[in-house]
């Protein structure tokens, strides 16, 4: 498990020089994980690594947590330990370069950035995503077979939930059963379970609460967790009993969508035709400015990250990506309707990492 | 519950305008959750609260989280929506001032600080961190009564833990026991758990893992979670029979240094000062230099926050303010020893928020 993290940090140094960077900070952060397998908890004492082209990577570190983080990075990383009153960002700035463009990882806390532009004032500082990114946009096989599991874990979730009650039971009761579910099927714990019926299905990011599910409601149910350090992430909709008014006409209209743009995915394609392949079908069907979100996100060590399937991001599509399909309709005061799949690309096409139904599911 | 609410936007608005800075920006985190009730979960689009001296708060937030947020704030805040696509940093631009200096809340990520930089190029950003700090730092009676049974519950934790086994049992089983045990004493879930035993115990934030605990070990225990939103953090050194050569004398000294630094609180006296008193004792005991962090941290909405006790940090403590006071010696290779308390600065001196006994415990 050792070996990809010192390829991960060389790779990195070498897209930085490439593109002129002359540093790359990293606050703990998935990105941290990612580059070193270093995850320590995120607490207000600086603990950042240190990425340059010309040099091998350095970390400073609370005096603290040496001993945790010399177990986690072993001698693949220089370890630089500041105790309580000393200045972290001195440390930092010693170690980077006096000028030039220097990124900083994107979770990267407010208090330290502006503490390091404290003291690296000729440095110009900008946002890391693009090159750590790209990097993290393209999974490994061991990265592909978690994302796998996970997948299978969430179908196998959506599953059993449709097999149990809804009508009468309050929303934050089903919620419990999918974290629940999430968590026997395989997931090291829930990090997400939305349940929105009846009109609280308008709104994509609706909270389940106290509200008690009706006869003909639509349900969305999206739901996902961690598993071996990666997500899982899908949303079906379903109805309790005969669907609502004007129901089957939005929900054959999205799938369409979602089907759609499964079907552009593959290496060379913009992200942003992902897009419009399902936006195109939404806005024939007259549902155009109902669909208000982008159609995806990449998935991996975070629920939400590059690539984003979005109109204006022209990054193509390269076997190993994984990101969510995920078109949705929300009318105001009725219903809405999203459908959600984690797809991988593949070296001539699309894998999808979701296989539950997509065919409306009528629970009881 | 929505009064406190307006009256901490107010005051905050209030400090700025007094300390001469035009508007604090607050993103998703502790500091939100404090000025507007609103706890989104914390992903890549953003949500920034605009905090002005001269203005009503205004808020703006992705389309699709509208609902959520205006069931938080209700009507105290304003409500700007963006779309996916859209540029929300000209938003937030356009309801801050176009020069002067704009705070920033401590957590906001990095990729929001310089996406602000890049529109708002004639301001002076820096950390919100005293600003939102001194008003966080004095709890009212509710967060003071949160954080007392948040207390009793990790001390009646400790009592249990004390009389279950440890010899022969590994570390990371008695870290799921005070996990458990946490949350059976009314917490909503457990936030670390420390267990480090033998010469693990010389690395303060070591990760309990596979270690057997051996006859003769002292063990730290170090432990705390999440209660109605505030946060317990306590920490115990056991020693599992016997204690090892040399041990009896290092608890005694930084048993007596706690002591005192509690001793020490009262309205008025400088944060430094509680630092001082109990590196005084463990210095004149000839650990000094095996004593190297500060003596303690403010607790409440984090486990971390202001006021810090640490030499340098002049803030003079007030009534309502609670923090941990544990000093600690750590001596390679042999032991550890820790024993930590939260206290709060009542009116004329100091209430223990945690009650465990200090004399030695003896485990099985």
């Amino acid at each position: 498990m050792t070996a990809p993290f010192a390829d991960r940090c060389s790779r990195l140094a070498a897209e930085a020089g490439g593109e002129g960077v002359a540093a790359v900070l990293v606050a703990p952060s998935p990105d941290l994980a990612y580059l070193t397998g270093y995850g320590p908890p995120v607490f207000e004492r600086l603990t950042m690594l240190v990425v340059r082209p010309d040099r091998p990577p350095a970390m400073v570190v609370p005096t603290l947590e040496l001993p945790l983080a010399r177990e986690a990075v072993g001698e693949r990383v220089e370890l630089v330990g500041w105790s309580d009153g000393a200045d972290p960002y001195a440390l930092v700035a010693d170690r980077s370069p006096a000028e030039g463009r220097v990124a900083v990882a994107d979770r990267t806390w407010a208090s330290h950035v502006l503490g390091l532009q404290a003291v690296m004032t000729d440095v110009g500082f900008e946002p890391a995503s693009l090159l750590i990114g790209r990097l993290r946009a393209i999974k490994d096989a061991d990265e592909l077979a978690a994302l796998r599991r996970a997948g299978r874990a969430a179908d196998e979730t959506f599953r059993q939930i449709c097999a149990m009650p809804f009508l009468g039971r309050r929303e934050e009761e089903v919620a419990a059963d999918l974290a629940r579910l999430l968590v026997e099927n395989g997931h090291a714990r829930a990090d997400f379970t939305i349940v929105a019926s009846g009109p609280n299905a308008a709104s994509p990011h609706h909270e389940p609460g106290g509200r008690t599910i009706l006869p003909r409601d639509a349900v969305v149910l999206d739901f996902g967790g961690e598993l071996a350090g990666y997500f899982s992430d899908t949303t079906r909709t379903v109805a309790v009993g005969e669907p609502p008014e004007g129901f089957a006409e939005v929900y054959e209209l999205v799938r369409e969508a979602q089907e759609a743009a499964v079907e552009a995915v593959r290496p060379g394609v913009a992200a942003q035709d992902i897009d419009r392949a399902a936006r195109r079908i939404v806005e024939a069907g007259g549902y155009g400015e109902r669909f208000f979100h982008r159609t995806g996100h990449g998935i991996g060590l975070e629920v939400h990250e590059p690539p984003y399937m979005i109109e204006g991001n022209e990054t193509p599509l390269s076997a190993g990506m994984t990101f969510s399909v995920e078109p949705g309709v929300y009318l105001d005061g009725r219903f809405g309707v999203r459908i959600e799949d984690i797809v991988a690309v593949t070296e001539d096409g699309v894998e999808r990492l979701n296989r539950s139904t997509r065919e409306l599911q009528v629970v009881n």
